[in-house]
């Protein structure tokens, strides 16, 4: 890492394996399929390891991934965004690669759309019903008609059909207590319990029952009645993560590799070269104090220098460090947690992966765009 | 720009003419070269429309747009952020290509670092020192001695030597007035002009004498004194230079083609595939009650909706645009004006460019990364 060009992305792959491993047995334990999210990671390499002796598939959110997946091989994917019947011709696409790609929607209005499109293109098209446990963000609730509406208008047509439900608990992240965050696993679990059976009433088969949200794979007492979830960010743990108890600081997968370019006395402060383009303008992790700042910042070896500092600006290509204990040497290497890894993990082309004593052992490639 | 998969980024040549055209005619104006900051357009085809007929060369922020701009025949070249030893072995790798990439510094402590790399290089590097204009960010003040000590360090050396100097009014972005800009713009020029007086009067020759940014290129009284300036978001315009002043609506060359996903009633906003992914979380356009958003909805002809409803949330995936005065239908596209130009196109790898009706009539690239 002394050598890299600087601001780059590092993956302490032995913290990748350990949070893969930790969530593997959560899942195992609830007794439900892993279908690991790769909206973080986006990378064959991680979902390789991700999904080693899984059974689940994957979630992918963009039909970019969905296609750089599939062209890797991986058969069971899950496109975890409403579709649209504009989007219907590229999701052809994607399945003439070889993959299931199964679809979500959650309106009556768009499944006769999808319906209707659905007959000009070469299928099957297979759905999850969205539902909303509590987010309201999209999705129906569970006791709204048209769950069955939209079930219905799917499995009468040719061409598409209903495997399940899915709903995103994505108001955990909102949690600011473990027992918060039980509770809305519990009302996630429940939503797609309940709309599960609306659809079997309806002799409708619905095989997946699917949840999904780090917070709540973590910390649910149970998941009855579902068979997998969909985490995704636990790969790698962000400041975010841990500000909400779902990782530690020593469990943080990915940093930003940075050079100091400056020190300025008379402000008490470093200047990086990664600013904003490198870290993302991600405010998701407010200090102790409340206020924002733009990751946290380590040694080279991945330990949070002392006091734990934060930074605390950011340019285009600056950042700005203060509450250093001592004036550091120019060209002396730090990393920087994130506060989100999607959108820092977002601005890089590839990951330096390193293993435990830091020296970099592969350079794995993540897909990008729509 | 209806069957284009979206989210998208669209990039309108005639506007984009239209800015270019303007800058040039007021660096003719001011009778200073325009040296053009390519840290926005980050593209080949952009790059060669913005400097053709000019004679000032191209400014970049990373040295991967250096390493892209140099092998596309740019041989003219500014680095505009602060050198560091451990970046002059890749500075010589862009020079091997045939460009002269000038390099910028602020500080003895980093020139005498630098001198001491070079000479285990094949330079020559060049340099200008860096002044503060009134930013606070980086530079010297222009009569601090360290201006001098950094062009004696730099002009005893083998291999090291000083082109001029060059500042950044940054601050240009937090002015109310175009009163203040004009303030700004004048201290601008005064302290780098002031600092080459420094130079010659210690029989440094001082060639290059550099200024740069939108607001002040634009709002500059006079510029006596100085041979270049260097702006670059001007090109394609954002919202955030429209609330300073240094656009209207009507110029916005750059946008997110989006499609709605979905429409609330009860809610009453719509629901369109642009998220954070696609349109950044850029906060730095407050709307006229000093509200945040993250870009403004025009139709697919780049009008603005009636009452420029803004991009209220985002998650990932999903924007949420609420004040819509009818309900869309799914899958009308949208095209977003982005809060800051800079932060969205970096969020994807090639502009769809549009003619005058709308028309797609290319496609260019940009690149990424450091």
């Amino acid at each position: 890492m002394q050598d890299l060009r600087t601001p780059a992305l590092i993956l302490d792959r032995a913290r990748l394996r350990a949070n893969l491993d930790r969530m593997a047995a959560r899942a195992a334990a609830l007794g439900v399929n892993l279908r690991p999210h790769m909206k973080t990671a986006k990378s064959i390499d991680v979902a390789r390891m991700a999904t080693k002796d899984q059974a689940g598939g994957i979630t992918v959110s963009t039909l970019a991934e969905a296609d750089y997946f599939a062209r890797a091989g991986f058969t069971d994917i899950l496109y975890g965004v409403g579709i649209t019947p504009d989007k219907l011709a590229d999701v052809a696409a994607v399945q003439a690669l070889g993959a299931d790609l199964k679809l979500i929607l959650d309106n009556p209005d768009c499944a006769r759309l999808v319906v209707a499109r659905a007959k000009e293109l070469s299928g099957p098209f297979r759905f999850l019903i969205e539902i909303d446990s509590g987010q309201h963000r999209t999705g129906l609730l569970p006791d709204d008609p048209k769950v069955l509406e939209c079930a219905r208008i799917l499995t009468d047509s040719d061409g598409c059909d209903v495997l399940g439900v899915m709903t995103h608990a994505g108001h955990s992240y909102d949690c600011s207590s473990i027992d918060a965050v039980r509770r809305v696993a519990e009302a996630e679990r429940a939503a797609v319990v309940a709309a599960a059976e609306t659809l079997r009433a309806a002799a409708i088969p619905c095989p997946i029952v699917s949840v999904g949200s780090t917070p709540t794979a973590l910390y649910a007492e149970h998941l009855d009645g579902v068979t997998e979830m969909r985490p995704g960010v636990y790969m790698f743990g962000d400041l975010f993560q841990h500000s909400i108890g779902s990782c530690g600081l020593d469990d943080l997968a990915l940093s930003v590799l940075t050079s100091v370019n400056a020190w300025r006395a008379d402000e008490g402060r470093a200047m990086v070269d990664a600013g904003a383009m490198a870290l993302s303008l991600d405010r998701g992790a407010p200090d102790e104090n409340g206020a924002h700042a733009f990751g946290m910042a380590a040694d080279i070896h991945g330990r949070p220098l002392p006091g734990q500092p934060r930074i605390r600006q950011v340019n285009q290509e600056h950042g700005f460090l203060p509450g250093l204990e001592e004036a550091p040497d120019i060209g002396t290497r730090l990393r920087i947690f994130p506060n989100h890894a999607c959108a820092t993990a977002a601005k890089y082309s590839h990951y330096h992966v390193i293993d435990e004593t830091g020296r970099i052992i592969d350079t794995w490639q993540r897909t990008t765009g729509w």
